[in-house]
């Protein structure tokens, strides 16, 4: 097959090179590439440690209906050397699992659901313990109780070589408390209070998160981030597939796992939206077509059309029905030609009480490829948890008491055909919104968040930031975003958020969630657009009164002087038009008392110029 | 632990949870997250299959020291639907190796070792069969021979499940063909021949492979890329770790597996450039830190640096030379006192003939501590295998047929302390340099390479693209780099390419990479524009040429009539001082004739115009 002479000599021959040939184990390719899991970078490799611990123990406090009470602690022991304590008091993990929880890579109980969680792929905590190993050589402690009455308090590392859990030191004793504290040590990090440290972190954790209670500290000082609602978010549900999501593979999956015995009560019980008479749809797309080709060499093309079209594919004896629909169609011919089209046809019949064990690949691509010609109502979205309009905001309102807030939950939708999502945006603007710039103004701030956990790092190539930068903020009057004290948050909820890469820190562009964040900011953004302009009015009105107030003695005593009329008359019937003429205005004063005080942060309408003005 | 009552009753407790945990197979996380394989989008889907399959190729040729004849098709099939053949004549899979190498991720005979290699993971190819069955269904056919009389030819499938191999079909024949042939199905992806496809990432293949005769044909042509050189590039050699690029972790690892008997040898034998001197230095600088650190509660610090002093940290027999030190220094103090000091050091002293079987992390890091306070020799180089400065011309030359074309080979240099590598940087300029723009025009071209394989996207982030934005352009007389007929050929080598993820597409900003190919880049810089400077003069002188020869006769006709000589006369000594004035020229012009004619792509200096002259 080449122009080599075919006994060629080697020098190195392949038995020779297959000699280093290797099976590597999942522990070792992420001890090696561990920038794989967020491990990159002295500042991000600490903020992911973070992440990886509270995202987990939000997770299982929502799961268990706990309202959350996080501790996390992060103690400098010396040079890029920290420590890092997070405690919760969610349900605890069960003495049979921890070893493997925390001590081996890929193992969890979120992988395989269908569900709306923060983690997804059971690499998480496991892999912040792989990065604590490789970076100190020590094991992590982990304490855990579930309320029954034995906590256990174990040090656990992961063998690399095996991925497998190696305890180090374990002790059972006796106590009712519930809950989970993981501690461990990390070299090479660097902690900060920055943009993208931990407490960052943790502030837009109770951003998203105003059902939990967050206790933060770090070498220098301490916080408390109150909890701002006492309701536990409803359990998320595992949403079973929607047909329109699903590929082959995943099809053919669910068929050989599924108990059903039949492929169309398969099809109603482990997909969502197939009703029996989706199934019958189904049937008749699939099978109009393998008629078709099936005869296509057997019979011209307007018999076919007569036998699909008297056969009744919707039919439970499909096969009888469609031999029927032959015979009546081709009466009269010869009867051998007849018994082997029937014989072929039955061959080729796709019949739903067929067992979903026996399904081949093939006719898997057949139903996915039914799925997109059949109408489904979209997927249930009772498994989609948002956070709530009124929740969002009372939370940026107890974290930036800012002048205006506005958030909308807009109603779940679908992307890439089946998978469901829905997204919450919420504008604060004056107050602490916005971020400080060095030179203490403040600039717009984005937050990002997916199922409610911080997005810090990538936030060029987000979705969140695409539609963001694509909205024409002049047109709301808002002149300079970058530079505006304005805080937008965006929450993608999601069972299956998609991410870009395996660092999980940016949500891809995927049309439909695209268009549903631009429509509720740009909704917002009008909001915004009123309250600004209401806030402008207001000021020039004042501004305007103030100059009528200055001048109304003035004028009185010129008035007085020209009409020859008491000038404390004259003086007292201009202030009555004065007041009535910005009586509106005082009333909305006195309401507004509060809010005005801090209204610092207002765009300032400059006094008019008194001396431009002479 | 918290305020919690301690037995709260919870409505979904920890063992309810756990019912879910399992363990996720390696092929299932990538079947759900493919997107982390390069697998994400129609078009690149199809080049990451290509990719995989040839840098495979290629990497075996290389290492069995064959000329690598590679071939590859894509069949369209139908909407969506393709076939793919990589055919090479490389050393071949060994048979009982067969099933591994295409079905089982995470297997192969690269991570392991410190060697410059196109592969590094053991994810490539068995991610494409991965790719091809998760969307065809269908296995991946093998045909492979290593040239010993058997040829093997087996249909393998990857049992998701389980991440192991699952053999279809398997058939042995007699033959004494050597070389692998893949043959492999994939659905929803999408050729093109556009930028980013497969034919544009052999054509760069090519660029950087001259050594390599690659064949290439779609479902409309074919193009052969044919060998430019005839020798195969030196066999990649593995290089020991360098002690300034380990961590902890590393030299714990290295220490464990060593048949070395004491660490001073395993340091020698292990690691490169750790010479006996070396030995001892590092010995010193360890034991320094011990001692101090010991010492520091029971001694005054003047004494603990006179022992210091007075001992010889270099010495084989540590413990015997530190002991008389501290006798001879502390002569005449309690004799108990002295003895729990000696004592208190021997438990303490890092001695160099220990086990390597036996040293644990803290040692681990205190040598590692060291391995940064000792200068060692740069990393040996001489596994890295630059393509070369004539290679990569000739490549450039027969590909792009520019009028000029320059390349630089650095010398080898390290990153991060430890890493070995080099780069290569070419620039082309003229011909088919650049790439076509839609308008006809032609706009600059960066080919980016690491270990001669081709990155094709990503190319934002990647350490190449900004070496190549941060050079001013403008100085070496490229006024508008963006839309200039050049191509820039930049191809790093290492034995571990620091690349940004696993999509292995960009490279990271290393300081030491970015600074090497800016230097080569500048470096380059100038010879184009003195090239381009040059040209212009030539272009210019030429005009000016044909000017003089369009006037002589007419000025010879009016001299003859002024002055009454003969006009034939004076247009001879007239046309002797022309020649003799571009004589330099004319020889030039004469030498240049072959390269004139493709000369179209030059700068076009306008002829003078004549009206304006007049």
């Amino acid at each position: 097959m080449n122009e080599e002479p075919k006994t060629a000599k080697l020098g190195v021959n392949a038995e020779t090179l297959f000699k280093e040939f290797r099976e590597v184990q999942l522990s070792e390719f992420f001890r090696k590439n561990r920038q794989y899991l967020g491990y990159v970078g002295k500042q991000k490799s600490l903020t992911t440690v973070v992440h990886e611990l509270v995202t987990n123990s939000l997770d299982a406090c929502e799961e268990a209906g706990i309202l959350p009470d996080i501790k996390v602690i992060i103690k400098e022991l010396g040079n890029e050397h920290y420590k890092v304590i997070v405690e919760d008091n969610g349900p605890g993990v069960p003495e049979k699992h921890i070893d493997r929880v925390f001590g081996q890579l890929l193992t969890g109980t979120k992988f395989h659901r269908n569900i709306q969680l923060r983690g997804q792929q059971g690499l998480g905590v496991s892999g912040a313990v792989l990065f604590s190993q490789i970076t100190t050589g020590k094991p992590t402690r982990i304490r855990s109780g579930t309320g029954n009455g034995k906590v256990v308090d174990a040090q656990i590392l992961i063998d690399i070589k095996t991925n497998s859990p190696k305890i180090v030191e374990k002790e059972v004793y006796n106590d009712m408390w519930r809950g989970t504290i993981v501690e461990s040590e990390f070299k090479g990090v660097k902690y900060s209070r920055g943009a993208k440290g931990p407490f960052e972190y943790m502030r837009w954790t109770a951003a998203a998160n105003p059902h939990a209670q967050i206790f933060f500290k770090d070498n220098t000082s301490e916080i408390l981030f109150e909890r701002v609602v006492n309701q536990v978010p409803p359990r998320p549900k595992e949403i079973k597939p929607h047909p329109e999501g699903l590929e082959p593979h995943d099809l053919l999956d669910i068929a050989h796992s599924s108990k059903a015995r039949q492929v169309s009560s398969m099809l109603m019980s482990e997909l969502s939206r197939v009703s029996a008479d989706k199934v019958r749809e189904i049937q008749e797309v699939v099978n109009t077509d393998i008629i078709q080709n099936t005869l296509k060499e057997l019979l011209p093309e307007q018999k076919i059309s007569e036998i699909i079209k008297k056969s009744n594919l919707k039919s439970q004896a499909i096969k009888e029905d469609v031999e029927r629909a032959v015979r009546e169609v081709l009466v009269g011919e010869d009867q051998q030609k007849i018994s082997d089209i029937i014989r072929v046809l039955n061959g080729a019949i796709f019949d739903m009480r067929m067992s979903p064990k026996r399904l081949e690949w093939e006719q898997a691509e057949q139903l996915v490829n039914a799925f997109k010609k059949v109408k489904f109502m979209a997927p249930p979205t009772s498994g989609l948890i948002p956070i709530g309009k009124k929740v969002i905001e009372k939370a940026l309102t107890n974290l930036l008491a800012p002048d205006f807030v506005e958030a909308i939950s807009r109603s779940p939708s679908v992307y890439r055909g089946g998978i469901p999502f829905l997204v919450e945006v919420a504008i604060a603007y004056g107050g602490n919104s916005g971020r400080e710039t060095s030179e203490g103004g403040r600039k717009v701030e984005l937050m990002r968040f997916a199922n409610r956990a911080p997005l810090l790092f990538d936030a060029g190539g987000c979705v969140t930031t695409l539609a963001m930068e694509s909205i024409d903020w002049k047109r709301y009057h808002i002149i300079d975003l970058e530079s505006a004290p304005i805080t937008i948050f965006i929450n993608l909820i999601s069972t299956h958020v998609p991410y870009t890469s395996a660092g999980k820190q940016a949500i891809a562009k995927e049309d439909e969630i695209y268009d549903e964040i631009r429509f509720a900011l740009m909704q917002i953004a009008r909001t915004l657009q009123k309250f600004l302009a209401g806030k402008r009015r207001v000021q020039e009105e004042k501004a305007k009164k103030r100059m009528f107030e200055k001048y109304v003695p003035e004028t009185a005593t010129a008035l007085s002087k020209l009409t020859g009329m008491d000038a404390n008359e004259i003086q007292k019937s201009l202030e009555k038009i004065v007041m009535s003429r910005f009586s509106e205005l005082f009333s909305k004063e006195e309401l507004q008392e509060n809010t005005q005080e801090e209204g610092a942060a207002y765009e300032e309408i400059p006094e008019p110029d008194e001396e431009a003005e002479e």
